[in-house]
């Protein structure tokens, strides 16, 4: 039996990832695909207890490299316990964020260092990269609006920490567009949403016929 | 005022780590040294909660790569918030078993990959490598028996599993010794215990005084 898919969604808040991973994975079933949905930690017990300790609101004095580790920890066992598995049974492994999202945000907006995050994350992963990665591509003005589900308020009245905060993670992910550009595609995620849906499914289809042939 | 010393104790299982770093930290403290003794994870809450996780007896099928990362995560939150402090207050740091445990149980011994294990831990320690380690070298037939603590049984009746698994610590530790030989002096812990301890302490006392001149 063929080996299955790693597609992993990408980009910032307010993107549109949860949403159209949903309509992606109902069309997929609907087309007769295998597929499972799933995000770290994803119900995977070592992972859930490693978040627990990363997320425990005590925790300010939690080092940004300890961090990181820890989020490495949890990537590894979900992956070892749920993806590798289903990939195996030939699935369609459909995954909201992956290494991209630590490269990007800890790597690149938190400033621990690009190469360093990509290290310990390609430790994690073992050669385990994405198939295809979807990188949802917004504006952090729009995203966080939509976010903040008032699209009436002003956008000078956004944090503007927040904004920039938000823009080198933009940037950082232009980054990691550069380092692994055979795998990701960016999608206009600033598009009305049927729009996003359509081109993502276009490049879902594409590339699953083009390995399947 | 001058940075501290981080000085740490290694080897294999009943070399003889804790008892001598009992005497030399007793020893220290009669010269009028401002000594601190640790071990990973040292009372930092975020590291006891991370080993927590790493010792959790239903975690059978935790799988070798995210302990590691774990290890160096409870490694970074510990040297942050205990022994660098520490360092900066002018300390000599005690420590039981440091980053080469790493690198001879997990990255040889276990063989996830020597340099595979150091870049992680590297990516923990951002540069604060031990000033100055001991590796306590004994031969396993002999340390084991002492932790069995039965010193008439024959040798050959030890477990020639974990037997073989020891010889392959002491093999790592050769490498670490030949990675990083500037660092690391070793010291033959075969010997009786006042011999051993002799030696640690002029080791110690020639390197702080080289330093401190
Ligand atoms: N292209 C879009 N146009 C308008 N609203 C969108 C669009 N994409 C997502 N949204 C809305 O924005 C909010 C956040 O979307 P979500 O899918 O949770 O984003 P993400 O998972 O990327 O953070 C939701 O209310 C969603 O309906
Ligand atoms: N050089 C030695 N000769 C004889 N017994 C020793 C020696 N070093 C340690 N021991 C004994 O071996 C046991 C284990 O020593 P310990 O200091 O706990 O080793 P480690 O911390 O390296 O595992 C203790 O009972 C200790 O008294
Ligand atoms: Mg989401
Ligand atoms: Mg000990």
């Amino acid at each position: 039996m063929s080996k299955g898919f790693f597609i992993t969604v990408e980009g910032g808040e307010g993107a549109g990832k949860t949403t159209v991973l949903d309509q992606i994975e109902h069309q997929l079933k609907q087309d007769g695909r295998d597929v499972i949905r799933t995000r770290e930690p994803g119900g995977i017990r070592i992972a859930e207890q490693i978040r627990t300790v990363i997320l425990d609101v005590n925790h300010t004095e939690m080092d940004s490299r300890t961090e990181a580790l820890l989020y490495a920890a949890a990537r590894r066992q979900h992956l070892v316990e749920k993806v590798i598995p289903a990939l195996n049974e030939g699935k369609i492994v459909l995954c909201d964020r992956f290494i991209d999202s630590s490269l990007a945000y800890q790597g690149y907006a938190r400033k621990i260092g690009f190469n360093e995050v990509k290290e310990i994350n390609e430790f994690a992963i073992e050669g385990h990269l994405p198939d295809l990665t979807l990188f949802f591509d917004v504006d952090p003005v729009i995203g966080m609006s939509r976010i903040n589900a008032d699209y009436n308020r002003e956008v000078n009245r956004l944090d503007q920490e927040k904004l920039e905060f938000h823009e080198r993670v933009r940037e950082g992910y232009s980054k990691v567009m550069t380092v692994y550009r055979d795998r990701i595609i960016k999608i206009d995620a600033n598009q009305p949403i049927e729009l996003v849906f359509t081109a993502a499914m276009n490049v879902i289809n594409q590339f699953v016929e083009s390995r399947t042939l």
